[in-house]
């Protein structure tokens, strides 16, 4: 198994790191006692009432000020071919924003790898999150060697008895190739009974992305809230942060019902806050 | 000069306690090491472009969990008479909203200060948050007595020849009655090249109101921001806040261009996270 720093190297980080946004929120804070390698992020999912309406998600972020976001399939159709994926992507870049990952997609047969792949492929990022099945792991494992391209397995609480929390992912994927990851969510974590800044220091060296929230109780019926509203202790995930070394994305995930600009702007007001504090 | 203590005993603090909504976002976080006193606000300035709908104001409100505000004129007019007072301050009342003051009031003659009592009277609130000229100060105190009601003198910056920052104002006020107090505007302090924590901790036992922002450059002409977004130490300020013993509103007053409702919610969200680290 390679380690995570020569994973770093395989991916090309210096590629990647052309893309980015000359700022960052994070490590741009007069008060911070520490420089943050990571990076305050939103997951597509957040927008799903906007559908494919991608200008109103651009206004959003850029309200928001956020650079980073992660597309889902109604903002970039599977079935996008290689002009329209440029005019997507594009429309993001022009507005400052780096679209990062794809996901979470859905992987039950080698078929679904194969569209996946050559849909992130085409989108031109390196990273897909991912809700497989056991079945196609090991051939997903090959396909991210064959592409280059990360995996961040997506833990989904309770209710998903293939991977609730990311222990279970960690069991599956510890001895494939680095490629193959984690994204933790919190929320999920937080429901199945776990701390999720422990289970990021324990996994940190294979966690790739991460869905930020808050939920009210830890239990499998435990509902997703503004972050800082809920039982989610943000002030030691951020510390958990700090102490991991991580150095991805800190993605916002708002699952409430209604129009998310104005909860989504309280949750990175949120995190900012912690940020500054900690 | 009566004391503090003895001062809130004078205004009724048991009368106003019962108006006020059962929960405090700030005292209920489940991770803070201190119980506070004091209750995030807005000034009611900040919804300057949705002039008289009150509605659109409490659905902002109700969305970011503020629970207190302070009106302008456009909100309330000053010619209300007791129905109309009652009204608009019952429809925040409905929403679990309490309307804590008025202001910013400008008073230039006496006229102005009889009005500005009156007009407080009629709505019930035990706070005038005013822009006094001299003249006017000693025929002010005298109302304040005779109504029983606080007035917060409000600082606005190193272009008003006034009171640009609060040691001005507190100058002039030190020997008149306790209920003749100080409106801290963060931001118009910080502008005159002041730490707003410092001013805070040397005048808060005539503090009885605040108005909280962020500014990009504590010069004139610095640029009100979202909060976190500029070059006030907040984490300094909410630490001065928890050691003053300060038990009033903690009012953002956002002015920028646009809908504020995104930027209220960044701005809440911020406070909540420097509140829940510190």
């Amino acid at each position: 198994m390679s380690s995570r720093r020569d994973f770093v190297k395989i991916v090309g980080a210096s590629a990647l790191a052309s893309a980015l946004p000359t700022s960052s929120a994070i490590a741009d804070s007069p008060f911070s006692k520490i420089t943050r390698t990571y990076h305050l992020a939103i997951a597509g999912y957040t927008f799903l009432i906007y559908n494919n309406n991608i200008d109103k998600v651009i206004e959003v972020l850029k309200a928001v000020d956020i650079k980073y976001i992660s597309l889902k399939d109604f903002q970039l159709p599977y079935n996008s071919d290689k002009q329209q994926a440029e005019v997507i992507i594009g429309k993001f870049k022009a507005a400052g924003i780096q679209v990062y990952g794809l996901g979470v997609i859905y992987l039950k047969t080698e078929k679904d790898v194969d569209n996946a792949f050559n849909y992130a492929q085409l989108a031109g990022v390196n990273t897909i999150i991912a809700s497989p099945v056991y079945e196609v792991l090991s051939y997903m494992e090959k396909k991210a060697k064959e592409y280059n391209i990360k995996v961040a397995i997506h833990n989904h609480g309770p209710e998903d008895k293939l991977f609730p929390d990311i222990d279970t992912i960690y069991d599956k994927i510890k001895n494939m190739d680095a490629r193959i990851g984690i994204c933790l969510d919190i929320g999920h974590s937080f429901r199945c009974g776990h701390d999720p800044a422990a289970m990021l220091l324990k996994y940190k060296d294979r966690i790739y992305d991460m869905h930020l929230k808050d939920v009210d109780a830890p239990v499998e019926k435990g509902n997703s809230l503004i972050m800082g509203r809920g039982k989610i202790d943000i002030v030691s995930f951020v510390k958990a942060l700090d102490k991991s070394g991580y150095s991805g994305m800190c993605s916002l995930e708002y699952e409430q019902k209604g129009d998310p600009a104005i909860g989504v702007a309280e949750c990175a007001g949120f995190f900012r806050g912690v940020l500054k504090s900690t």
